[in-house]
């Protein structure tokens, strides 16, 4: 018996959705092992016997004799915990389509129609002629909208991106380091520099080139007080210590020359305490001009108490997180609103950088984020607008507003099974099939795949130091669809967990080639040199290959056969009728 | 056993919202007979144990430790075909936050908890600590942005309206009717013309007045060629045939003088092929300024044929379904985008009105509707904006867009079992629950219900011309959320079928005193004043009695409870123990 209530379906969303100007993909989400097949019933809602113009969506005799619909098959696209997610790609004749699901029974003994209003149990041909004529009951893609199909920039597709902390990557300029700079190395803590700059970046980027990598993305590198940038201080100009605007103008353009695209970090969230807009709210309360410009409960908005007796929790004003050094902006507000447009595209324009990383984004209204859009796609069609955003974006991915996310969820599924061992095999090839179903094949395919990055422990540290085990987690990000990130020094097996106070994830890059693992920047290397000469590496969906080892996990991509031994032991796995062996942690990529 | 692959739940949509700038509504749908109880696991992302700023998000040791959960409990807000939808309302204490579920079984045997990204059984109090303290499985809403709530407008949801068709409801000035007028009363069709006017309307105001309709809503007015004036020659203009803007303005006027609302229907997917918009393009082809207005295929844009030799489904231009005459608008070019912004802009600056009717709306951009909203709201923050969506409405609903939409699902439902029994009273409730339970509670409340339109058979010709049976299908739908809609006529019990041709849904309205059913309109006469009269007739849920009887069906809504006998036999029937004789579709309302 087929399970009735879990078969899902919301038109107009990820599980339905123009892939380009033509081309519809559907989706249904039904429960496990219980489908022999489904077909996708699909046409054109003007197609009738007669009459249909209007009288076609109410139902009653009005609604019989639409003679639009199709059989396209569905393919199994990936199993979940709970479920199974059938795909149809289906182009409508003219932009428009209505559509339900016939769906087999494995026994054999069921055939079901499912669509929008009821489901229906197809037991004869009579049953099948009324209910596949009756419009009425059929969910409706009602017209492809150019305009509305998102459209995610091509050169993002074939990117690597190298992930650069600026203050901790390379100190090219010690005479602009801050005053109270730490040597190179030291540990990190919440308040100490150590002076990294974009000079020093323009210095390694013979390094990159040669790694292979080729998009950089930035966190914050505008005038601010933190080490992070998080606390921006002045939007339009890089900070002095990192060398200003002058280093970031030949950074972008050394970079350009050698085939690099540059993706920075917007943070308009909220700004920092030092910003003079907030500065002026402080002084003047309610009477500056810039009140309305942020989240604010109570004036004079600091307490007349030192800070560190505030209450994070209850602040007089909005801030990220509990973080009164965060005050956070009103996009509300017009002139707030304007005031941040104006960074976004000053920078697109007049420095010509090629994408933009949103910080806290889902914390910003959705009118904001389609406005920004609006104005950097219209300078640059093909910059990157990339969303941090940790769970369900579906909210942000319809074509309004951002072309892809960070791929967190894939993140999770990596460390739970490579790092962690949290999650055996089948359960990481259901949360790795959730990330593949849970976005269109396009979001997907510029999706932002990372291991690590500022805001989490180091994948190395997560491994508990293994190597081996470091090297399965990027073999698989960087076979899978999406752009795979390498978190700057991760290519040297650089180290170091966050949480409880620690920033070792914020280490210094080790320079010294004899502190540097050259053997595992090897190995990276192939990756990255893998997936350019492989463009079937980010093709939208995943073949799991049958293994009878538990131990091992195999799958296909494009042309590309990939074995992997997840454990310690040597393993001797067989896929595909021909037998493997296996050494610890060893992998096996073959092509055919 | 609680069956995990129904459970289904989307962050950021119909099933967790923002009601108001301050509160959220969440929704859970599972399997049917299985749950005795639903608690929602809440609360602020920021309330940790210790840390918490960054690492809280990915799973691992990183994100335990969370203690902002509190328990909601849920209701059951209806039961459909095959699905429980609950319910929770929650007011986060700083606009953000996570959650999951915790699902009791009926049995008693099982505790779940359902994240976003697995279901787990919590077997034990040591799980139930791990799990409801690790925030990287909850979902998430991450802030409520007052800026993208949807507001819609307060007048809507004490309003009943009443639906005109212009050429059809009265004729105030024969001088002005067409040439080729018919007499009143003569039996539609496509081309025919009766001559009623906007004259005809102000003349009626006080009838209108009397019979308690405090919104009018009119089929388009401006220059058209046809009957309908779908095809519209002119926006800017009303017809002369209905009295030009001079008519109108007296009616805004005279209207809202008497504190009725006035609506247009806005046709802003196609144009009519007389507009000279269109016609130049007919004469100079690719070259006429206004080529890119349309979607077009092939120059010039006619055969060189007469047009009945035209292949309707294969026209050289896009249009509305496959006619011919109304050539659909390129919403995605600029010029053509700001000609009917200025349109919609117009007619609420000069003319005051108060809503727009969207028609064929979900086939134009939303990016169009997007503007559309800004610039409407802009002028008129409390301007109904209403969208003919048939199905499945949320893409429009989520603030951006739409107010609300003509719910003709809950017209469908109504139909099935009121008018063609082709529903029993078990499926018309799973039909009426899917409706209150497919949108939030803000979209429901500023509903337009219909029972009939110009775009379908009129309901007492879908009962076979049973004025009793009509009258159940009035009194149901005048006692649910969102706002009745009288279609002209029917409140004197005006027939007419539509379909195969037949246009009898638009017979000329009844004057004559003699020819009215005035019983029939009594009826209707109270049912408005019971409408206004109870305010709690618009409230967002409906609780189903139980009644020992099948032909009969039983509701209280707010303080109301209504009985209904939907049988042509008497009935006695046992509601809240007390024992009721219903006559032959009869019905009883009683008040506590």
């Amino acid at each position: 018996m087929i399970t009735e209530s879990a078969l899902m379906h919301n038109p107009k969303s990820t599980q339905c959705y123009a892939y380009n100007d033509e081309t519809l993909h559907v989706r249904l989400r039904c429960a496990k092992d219980e489908i022999d097949k489904i077909v996708l019933w699909i046409g054109d809602p003007y197609e009738w016997a007669v009459g249909g113009l209007d009288g076609g969506n109410l139902g009653g005799s009005d609604a019989h004799g639409w003679t639009g619909g199709r059989e396209v098959p569905m393919i199994l696209e990936g199993e979940t915990q709970n479920h199974e997610c059938w795909f149809a790609e289906f182009t409508p004749p003219k932009r428009r389509a209505r559509y339900g699901f016939i769906l087999y029974s494995k026994s054999g003994q069921q055939k079901l129609l499912f669509g929008e209003k009821r489901c229906v149990e197809i037991s004869d041909e009579s049953v099948a002629e009324v209910e596949l004529s009756d419009l009425s009951n059929f969910y409706c893609f009602p017209y492809i909208n150019p305009r509305d199909v998102l459209k995610t920039p091509e050169w993002v597709k074939g990117t690597v991106w190298y992930h650069i902390f600026p203050e901790r990557f390379c100190n090219g300029r010690p005479e602009i380091s801050p005053a109270n700079v730490q040597p190179w190395g030291t540990e990190p803590d919440h308040h100490n520099f150590m002076g990294g700059d974009l000079w020093g970046v323009i210095d390694k980027l013979d390094y990159l080139e040669s790694l292979g990598v080729n998009g950089l993305y930035f966190c914050p590198i505008f005038i601010a007080s933190a080490n992070h940038k998080y606390d921006t201080v002045d939007y339009f100009n890089v900070d002095p210590h990192f060398g200003g605007n002058e280093a970031f103008k030949t950074l972008v353009k050394e970079a350009h020359q050698r085939g690099m695209k540059i993706m920075l970090d917007a943070v308009f969230n909220h700004m920092g305490d030092q910003h003079p807009i907030w500065l002026d709210v402080v002084e003047k309360g309610k009477d500056s001009e810039y009140a309305d410009w942020f989240w604010i409960k109570e004036f004079p908005v600091y307490e007349d108490k030192p800070r560190d007796q505030w209450d994070g929790t209850n602040l007089r004003y909005e801030t990220f997180g509990n973080v009164a050094a965060m005050p956070k902006l009103n996009t509300e507000n017009e002139a707030c609103r304007n005031y941040l447009l104006d960074i976004a595209r000053h920078w697109v324009k007049e420095f010509d950088i090629d994408g933009w990383r949103l910080d806290v984004c889902n914390e910003v209204d959705h009118a904001f984020w389609r406005d920004f859009r609006q104005v950097i796609k219209g300078i640059k069609p093909d910059c990157y607008i990339l969303g941090e955003v940790w769970h369900d974006a579906s909210a942000w991915l319809s074509g309004d507003q951002y072309d892809s996310v960070m791929n967190y969820p894939m993140t999770q599924a990596i460390l739970d099974y490579f790092a962690l061992n949290s999650r055996n095999k089948q359960e990481f090839i259901w949360d790795v099939n959730r990330s593949y179903t849970s976005y269109p094949h396009h979001v997907n395919e510029a999706m932002f795949n990372l291991l690590d990055s500022h805001d989490t422990s180091r994948i190395l540290h997560l491994c508990g130091g293994n190597k081996d085990k470091a090297k399965l987690a990027y073999l698989f990000m960087f076979t899978q669809v999406g752009t795979p990130c390498v978190y700057y020094g991760g290519e040297v097996a650089l180290s170091g967990g966050r949480g409880d106070g620690s920033e070792a994830n914020r280490r210094c890059m080790i320079w010294d080639k004899d502190s540097q693992d050259l053997s595992f920047m090897a190995f990276i290397k192939e990756l990255i040199d893998l997936r350019k000469s492989e463009p079937d590496l980010n093709s939208p969906t995943i073949q799991w290959l049958e293994v009878d080892n538990d131990d091992c996990v195999a799958y296909q991509r494009g042309r590309l056969e990939i074995v992997i031994n997840n454990s310690e032991q040597p393993q001797v796995v067989q896929v595909n009728n021909e037998t493997l062996s296996l050494s610890p942690y060893g992998y096996r990529i073959s092509g055919n």
